[in-house]
């Protein structure tokens, strides 16, 4: 894996024999040391694993819409992606990814893959989000291993730079707004591709960090991932915002744009909110 | 059928066999007349027909978080629900849901299930969205057939009252937001239950209706819902806005609250946009 690029390498996908008359396939893959918070790996690293499998599997190159859904929290290891293929249509390809570390399944994904090479910027566009006002990312916090255990060493194989605004949170003066806006790429140049978008979309630190809300961990049952478009080399700006911490649960919603202003992700996820 | 309320009938599911060694069980059902908009069948409401057969498989009664992808269009006809547990755990148990109406699969999804009836009101709350602000029901524009091809018959299964500056489409008068704001509940007092969320977060006519954009048909790819809480009797406030019409896609995000003022669900579903 030396010759690859980082996260090309950690969400590698190997096919183990020839699909079956169903359309079935298992692929090999491995969930590398490092893409962790405390012990536990990231999800959207995850997905992106399932997502590079079913997109081989329906021979199309892009996810479009991904769902996952959490089924145990694991670390590294040897894992297998078990791809089911629903559908095969012309524009779309639809398939189940399960991913398994050991005998254990931790999360099983849903997913429609195309192609986004080509945009469709001719289609009838109305955008009314905006992109997050960011400082330039030298002026943002690099949210990076220090000496602790946080920040995480998952956020050690990525970049991910914080609005100053939103990291108030680690000297306990969260911003009372459940908000988390920043920069991410890829280290070394590595570009940013569909599958990256969808661990993108999980990387940055919980919104609920700076709600001051008596929270503690807010597991993910289930996070989906809207794929626009691929984007275009440099940073890519995130916002993250929960809206509806209640009843238990909270979403929480992101959008990633890229350096041309292109709204390339849109994200939801659905986590758990205890007493902390 | 005659002495069930219409929407629990039409939504019913009755299980052929029994779960195989896989936890893999079939269930009938049928896909009612008259759930349509133009001949093809509403997707909540097929969703919702998914909802309770994975729902009655892994014995619990509440979908928490599902998602389908539409895989065909249909019209009504007897169908089945291939069900496929995927993990049983202590609070939640995540399925596999493929309705197919004859012989083709027209819907996939995958949902997580659980029990709403006693919400979790005592967890950390934050909750800046606000229901949106609507006329009476009375003084609303009642969504329902008339004599023309539109409103679809659809919409005379479930009741709907529709925010007056969110109807001018039907007159070439759009607002030019992509919102569309209204009362639901279903019909003859029958109650909206968990699984009715997933129909009525599909269920009014499309926000890019009001955008005075020039598209046609938006076909849904994936529909995801959120399930909150059960809701209380009476109306239902409902909210979809689309931010994000760009390169062929469209999100439709959708807020419902119950009378009590309490967030019920929350959707959001990615569509196409194609020129008119």
């Amino acid at each position: 894996m030396t010759d690859r690029p980082v996260f090309e390498a950690a969400t590698a996908v190997t096919p183990l024999g020839v699909p079956d008359e169903a359309g079935r396939s298992l692929w090999a893959a491995e969930v590398a040391e490092g893409w962790d918070i405390l012990g536990n790996t990231n999800g959207g690293y995850l997905q992106a694993i399932a997502s590079r499998a079913a997109a081989a599997a329906v021979g199309r190159p892009d996810p479009v819409t991904m769902t996952g859904h959490f089924l145990a929290p694991t670390g590294a290891g040897a894992a297998t992606v078990d791809v089911e293929v629903v559908r095969v249509g012309r524009r779309f390809a639809t398939a189940r990814a399960t991913v398994s570390v050991g005998d254990r399944a931790v999360l099983t994904t849903l997913g429609t893959y195309g192609d986004l090479s080509e945009p469709d910027d001719d289609a009838p566009t109305l955008v009314t989000s905006v992109p997050p006002e960011l400082p330039d990312p030298d002026d943002c916090v690099a949210h990076e291993p220090g000496g602790g255990p946080l920040p995480p060493a998952f956020a050690g194989k990525v970049e991910m730079r914080v609005h100053p605004d939103d990291m108030g949170f680690v000297e306990g003066h969260a911003s009372g707004r459940a908000l988390m806006r920043g920069w991410f790429r890829l280290r070394d140049g590595e570009p940013v591709t569909s599958h990256a978008l969808v661990c993108a979309v999980d990387a940055f630190p919980p919104t609920i960090f700076n709600a001051n809300l008596p929270t503690g961990w807010t597991p993910t049952v289930e996070l989906t991932a809207h794929l626009r478009r691929r984007p275009a080399p440099g940073w890519l700006a995130c916002e993250f915002t929960s809206r509806n911490v209640t009843g238990g649960f909270l979403e929480a919603d992101g959008l990633v744009w890229d350096a041309d202003g292109h709204l390339v992700a849109q994200s939801r996820q659905l986590a758990l909110v205890s007493r902390g």
